[in-house]
């Protein structure tokens, strides 16, 4: 378990690093990239806060466009942000944005070509927070967010391993994948037509499975193109009801699917999560 | 004159959106963004901030990366940010990143075969301000700022036009490029060889010309790797003592180049900005 840095740069008087390393899990090198808050060091490591960014994005697109360093560097609090899926030459891609590298869905691909190398929910879940854990001033605690398909991963991700975070917050995410385009594209070809197995992966059927304590924080457009076809938000809404989910999913008039939304209200985010990991 | 809109989104409340229209100026189709703030309308004009961007740029560097909504809605200022240069098949380019399309560097050319589009200042000073006045809920009044190439442009058109803008400020602006390899190359190929032609586009030798009231504010990083060779603050300092130019240098230690560094300083220069504009 090594890693190398390929860019760093001050911002926010924390840093902004870029890394590569070879996954195990994913069975190719991937990239990640890490927001350190000043205070952050050896003497006093940080809470971590994974952002799973959306369908074609990489590390950068949050890094670049979320406006989130000023919030997270008051607060004392690292992001990590990783690739969206694993990359390469030799990883199974399909030609469409929605499927294959830059669309790993956060899932463990059970059915060929694509089960050699996308696990990113094992990525996730293990492999990327005992690299962080290992190799960066930080502790164990840690929080998880992200926007569209990595609202998803956040949702699913958070709710199946409630122990593991503080608290949970998607942008927009894909909520009820079962029962959309996206999700039914990519869940037949990395899990199969077995139906059932997708239930494991869809945010809205977690919630009715599992009685977590975690709370839950959830912005939504209401002027974005995807909301009715794709995301799905009131599912969760439904779904929040069974076991009394601590979830607040808050419309937001005027706003679209773009880092322009996110932007505007990241600094809310990291102050909910915040509230839970600086505990 | 007219104007075509191509996107727009809302932003800290506000609105980005980008536009298209035909330049006479620049003999060719031109592409800027604009942010409103929540304030401005036809009752309550607003006063504008330019933007101009450094090589390689769009008009989508700063507005997507800058994070400077927040603070323009909150000093009720709209930011106009054009493109680096003229654009498209018809216009000469250049194989290299610091010459031709992206790097106009907000000159007029007068040598062939640049001279037929290459009038960024013509652009800047007099025609977008006028497209912006016409189509827009915003005064003419005005403050001007940039990045590296950008801060180039923003001192020079500043400093020459004390008239029409409130205030100037740059992050990493190229302070002398008589004296630099990027603003050498440019001026010898837009300009020619008559080296005291060039001095109407160096923003040291107009500091010195030029007895202005105007208020400057520029941040350097200080781990820029263009500092030495090609940025050269400490000749604004120098030119800034022969008038005595009411200027500010903030050397920011461990900054770089990037956006990462803009992003950190950037309300700093809105609020610099609203002090005069909201006068």
């Amino acid at each position: 378990m090594s890693i190398e840095n390929i860019s760093q740069a001050k911002v926010a008087d924390g840093w902004h690093k870029q890394y590569s390393h070879h996954s195990a899990t994913l069975n190719c090198n991937m990239r990640f990239a890490i927001f350190l808050p000043p205070n952050a060091s050896k003497e006093n490591p940080v809470p971590v806060l994974y952002w799973l960014s959306g369908l074609t994005c990489t590390d950068e697109n949050f890094m670049q466009k979320a406006n989130a360093f000023k919030a997270a560097a008051e607060q004392g609090i690292a992001i990590v942000a990783p690739d969206t899926s694993p990359r390469g030459e030799n990883v199974p891609n399909d030609e469409s944005y929605d499927m294959g590298q830059g669309a790993g869905f956060y899932l463990n691909a059970t059915q060929a070509p694509w089960n050699d190398h996308y696990h990113m929910y094992d990525y996730i879940v293990t492999e990327l927070p005992a690299l962080i854990e290992a190799y960066f001033p930080v502790t164990a605690i840690k929080s998880i967010s992200g926007h569209s398909m990595g609202g998803h991963g956040a949702l699913t991700i958070g709710i199946k391993n409630s122990d593991s975070y503080r608290s949970i917050s998607a942008f927009s995410p894909i909520s009820n994948p079962m029962q959309c385009p996206w999700g039914q594209k990519a869940f037949s070809q990395y899990l199969g037509s077995d139906i059932e197995s997708w239930k494991q992966y869809d945010a809205s059927e977690l919630m009715k499975e599992h009685s977590i304590e975690l709370p839950i924080l959830v912005d939504q457009g209401e002027a974005d193109n995807f909301l009715v076809e794709q995301l799905k938000p009131e599912q969760l809404i439904e779904a929040a009801k069974v076991n009394n989910t601590d979830l607040e999913l808050r419309m937001q008039p005027g706003y679209d699917h773009s880092y322009f939304f996110i932007s505007t209200f990241i600094s809310d985010h990291i102050e909910f999560h915040a509230a839970y990991l600086n505990k």
